[in-house]
């Protein structure tokens, strides 16, 4: 039987004030003893970006009341790592990543900065969490996500996770109430139709933004994480870093180079 | 038959003016039509980054003598975006990134600018091919990995790839006559053991550098990119942007939430 209170690592990539690591931070108070080492600035985007060509700072803060604090002047994953192997004298029991404001379904896993935080805890064998809530407003109403992430996180923390594997957790932007169930699904093959939205600066020269639309390639497939979310449901995508097309080896090895 | 010579867009994370990616544009200039978008500075470990909350500049550069050529302001998956949606009036027939001068094997697929940009091909369903010589100075000989460059850009030219499924090639630092073979691989189970390497700045505050030791969990397992490459193998292992951990679906829907 565990007697101590489990240590939970927890980060984002919005930014150690934004209003989605606050009720974090909120919900695994409840769970176990927090440690909080999160970007100093937004870090939307950054997918498994890692600061190896300039330095990384940590400043101590005083925002949550948690066991330890620190803002990181890198991305979500070198706060990870400054976490695991600088700041914590033990492994944490879980790496909480969130409460992202905005997607991280389908494709976008692979873009997320929440998200590769969760997948480098699961790099270094610790039960890992991304979560996100399906609007990206710095007002969002984080009530209904309390309750879920409460019952996800206590659920890991019960059971473990595979080997290898980290939970990529949406949430829909629904009242609890109407939130039909939590669905275990795959990542919906999906993409992102660039449009880059061109501009000219004061001087006249071009500059963009990158923007874009979101296309489906599953519509209508039931077991993927864009069906649960368009149907209410919270999706749970199991997510691990093994890029190998297994599948594709025996095909290419026949290869005459 | 194509009539046509191929259109290959080239990029990189080492920046514009990488002799990696001068060896990777001489090589594809001998195959078809290069158009060559690159950062305009190092952007390594940038992973699948991309610049959402800032702008994104290109200028026209004239390194190479191709077709057209840009430095660009963002990182590697910028420039593949930039490109696609911007730059060219038609899909690239080919994507390829690098030479990467250092290696991409194992768990740095996950950090790598380079193959992040190949990754990002794969996304657009056009096949894209990262390469990487396994010496990191500016100096280092790619005069071996040229011909192995040819050698598959040639096939994959000529065959595609499975959709959805790009190339992550690692070529080992050795002499061409000494090099034994290809060998098609999966990406061996690794990890870095961080140490932050921890100064002072002239005020006395500290700051980190990321640093670290490889350790391969997959030690002597023949069928893995590394023990190709320490075996002078080169290493292809055919990688996918499906993080989704199939086996682990079933599992996870039991639990009770």
């Amino acid at each position: 039987m565990k007697t101590k209170r489990p240590l939970i690592l927890v980060t984002n990539d919005d930014g150690i004030t934004a209003p989605g690591i606050a009720t974090l931070v909120e919900v695994m108070k409840t769970l176990g003893d927090v440690v909080v080492v999160a970007p100093d600035k937004p870090q939307s985007g950054m997918g498994h970006a890692i600061t190896i060509n300039s330095t990384l700072r940590i400043n101590k803060v005083a925002i949550y009341g948690v066991k330890e604090e620190y803002s990181c002047s890198g991305t979500p994953v070198d706060c990870v790592k400054i976490a695991i192997n600088k700041i914590l004298k033990t492994k944490p029991d879980l790496v909480v990543s969130g409460i992202n404001h905005g997607s991280n379904m389908s494709i976008n896993v692979i873009y997320s900065g929440t998200m590769s935080a969760a997948v480098e805890g699961a790099i270094e064998s610790i039960p890992s969490i991304g979560f996100s809530l399906l609007n990206e407003s710095i007002d969002a109403d984080f009530s209904a996500s309390k309750k879920i992430v409460k019952k996800i996180a206590k659920q890991v923390l019960e059971k473990g996770l595979p080997k290898g594997v980290c939970l990529n957790v949406n949430i829909p932007k629904v009242k609890y109430s109407d939130i039909k169930g939590i669905k275990v699904c795959r990542q919906a093959k999906a993409n992102w139709i660039e449009e880059l939205d061109e501009r000219k600066d004061p001087s006249g020269k071009s500059y963009f933004w990158l923007t874009g639309r979101f296309e489906n390639y599953d519509k209508g497939k039931k077991d993927t994480d864009v069906w649960a979310l368009e149907n209410q449901y919270v999706s749970i995508v199991p997510t691990q870093f093994d890029l190998t097309a297994h599948d594709s080896i025996k095909y290419i090895a026949k290869w005459k180079f």
